[in-house]
């Protein structure tokens, strides 16, 4: 059995997330999906409150998983018995920082490979920050996120959503 | 009437800013250019004094305005009746941020096109805090900003001027 | 009167560069889309079909009209009054040449801006060479050119459209 | 059965191709090597004697398999049944281009997905036609392409392997 | 006599450095490896201590010093008689960055040229950031760093070095 | 002595290049700049042509000397002892070809170091290729080439140089 680990912060789940899950889960007999718990990252919703949102964003994949874990990304990859990570690319993506990341991996566990694929085109700009900054002003995030996190982030966030006519006058 | 705004931090204002500016009133009947107010960024100038130092550099270009908003940009730009926001790219720039923003804000406001222009390359190396750092160790900073803002930059960095011969000994 | 020069190709037109065209025209009084004649680039279509191709997909565009030059696209550009040339970006372009002929174009003619749009995400992977390759082989270009192209490149390509299931068996 | 295509020219397969081939192998089931015909490429060795290195090359593989195709790669992967096309990167890429074909075939097939994975750095500048290049010239390929390919390399160019000392006399 | 200087914040020194190191000392008569004193940003290890690893690092090169200065390089440069900044770029750099610098280096100092070398391509991923974030997790960094750095870095940063088997239970 | 190569085709020699050729005879006790002769590459002037044109352009520099040569590179840097080969970087460079001709250098000769210098910016949009384009459309090339190169390059490609008010009518 072919397992992939999925890695990131989901700060919160974006659909562009989702796209890349639901790509792997064709790809793989088991997907991972695991955020990686980073203190030194000042984070907007808890790991409980990440955790549940994927959960709720995955319900329905029967081959897809979630998880949290500490430390390396490779260490965790070898301990669920992962032949691969999963990393999105969109069109603009920062390649520099994931081909670095994905070298330092293969450095450390070289049976472990690193698989990237391509976000649709439509989630070109989306990014969890992109989501954040947008709903922080009051800016629209439907489409962006799956309907469970809308109404928690703007919650989190302590905003109301602004819709542009009202901003306009 | 064709409104265009031109939204960025002006943390000061640079002579890279004021060439985009020239080309875009070339461009558009009425160019805004916009201070947006982000509380999260630390800034090195009140919004006040970049304000104060915008105005004195857009002197005598009749069809320049200058303001301040907070909030999102495409709901800046659709309250002041903007059909374009302009950005300004130099040979070295931070493509996938700039084009990130381009692509979210054409999804909140559609109606409203980003409109790139090029810098002229004798402003290539030239950014906002690269003239912070350069005169914070006392560099020379003269070429690079508008008459007006250079004292304005030592008086609030708290540095003085450091030509270089006297730097060698 | 703010006049615009789209230059290009257009061996065929796309749904990509309509996109700009349509963009452009709401910034600009009047959008000229030009045929580049370049002797030494072998087209797949002639001036003339080209031109024929581009005129029916701008109409009803009431501010756009369609001509071709050779020499210098600023030499044009000023020969028609324009104040302006138009390029699309897309998230992933050979930003280097685009940039390139944008500074030399400058350099020419300072008086005449190049302007960057950026393209819709749905067409980041459309170029009139992709569509050639996939028709040339049967693939399908619906929805990657105006419908009146669609048949036309079969035609001048001499191939006939190959479903996939066809090409399945 | 999870199978993968990878296609590419092979003109000649290098070890460069053979790490991606290697790393395939641990993520798929079965992995089909596929040259893609095309009769407007001018290659240096004929797709029989390309086909006949290859098969040399991945000798030992077990669920390695070599074959040849023209039309488009989406349909020939469809045909064998693979979920993935296989595509290797190196840190200095034609990103570009591989992200367009990979989003292109995705607008043909979407069901089929391209995968990407890293080469290994010590192969960050091999190429086919840097192999060429460098044995045209008699420049040293031992380590660049498998020793079955070595010889014939030298034999199709009509050029002689000339060690360094014997060049700088 | 041509003198070089090669700048960072070195804190560590990594393997990726020495490389660069080494080939400079090749094309200078003098190399002088100099710390960037940034009292604005957060350092792992002291001035004094980055300078002992250095130094010991580069013990047996006999055209090789190692300094720290404060204020801007190119003031240092001049006041040490040095013509060149050496700078290395890795397959995946943040060549905006570099680039940038280099320009504003100079505008400031145009007597002085900035030389970029390209570090050996099995250090492509390695930073002294990468380096200490794997440490940070108990990640080997064994071949990474210079012996005598190695053990420095686990100390400083309080954890205990944790092969992967051990992880993995 | 430190001698450095810098390489290239030089069709023709370009005031990028002789900014690059005054850079490296700082830093080099002597440079050998070389025209790398290419049977498969069409161009415009012949070597004879090309290297009386580059000696007109280096007179006056006193550690510069211009020849010619065949076959690889690194084979001729080793064989006139050269320890360094010169490359201009331009902020929009094609900078993957330039790096993976670094690296496969580096393979076949490691003695031999490849160093990157920046031309100035007001060169960017500047190359050989460029010059051409201009020139064979009538453009004026006043500044971009040697004063020596620039009535060439009308002869030879058998244009008059047209002012842009011509042009225009």
């Amino acid at each position: 059995m072919k397992i992939a680990v999925y890695p990131g912060s989901f700060d919160p789940v974006t659909n562009g997330h989702l796209d890349i899950i639901a790509r792997s889960r064709q790809l793989f007999d088991k997907v991972i999906v695991a955020i990686a718990v980073n203190p030194n990252k000042k984070a907007c919703f808890s790991i409980e409150d990440r955790l549940a949102m994927l959960r709720l964003a995955v319900e329905g994949f029967d081959n897809v998983v979630c998880d949290s874990f500490s430390g390396l990304t490779v260490h965790y990859a070898a301990s669920v018995g992962a032949s691969a990570i999963i990393r999105g690319l969109r069109a603009i993506s920062d390649f520099e920082n994931e081909f670095m990341m994905a070298l330092m991996n293969r450095k450390i566990a070289p049976e472990i490979e690193t698989v990237f694929l391509m976000t649709s085109t439509e989630y070109t700009f989306l990014s969890s920050s992109a989501v954040k900054e947008l709903a922080r002003f009051g800016g629209p995030v439907t489409g962006l996120v799956p309907p469970q996190v809308e109404k928690a982030l703007y919650d989190v966030l302590g905003v109301r959503f602004q819709p542009k006519e009202e901003a306009d006058q």
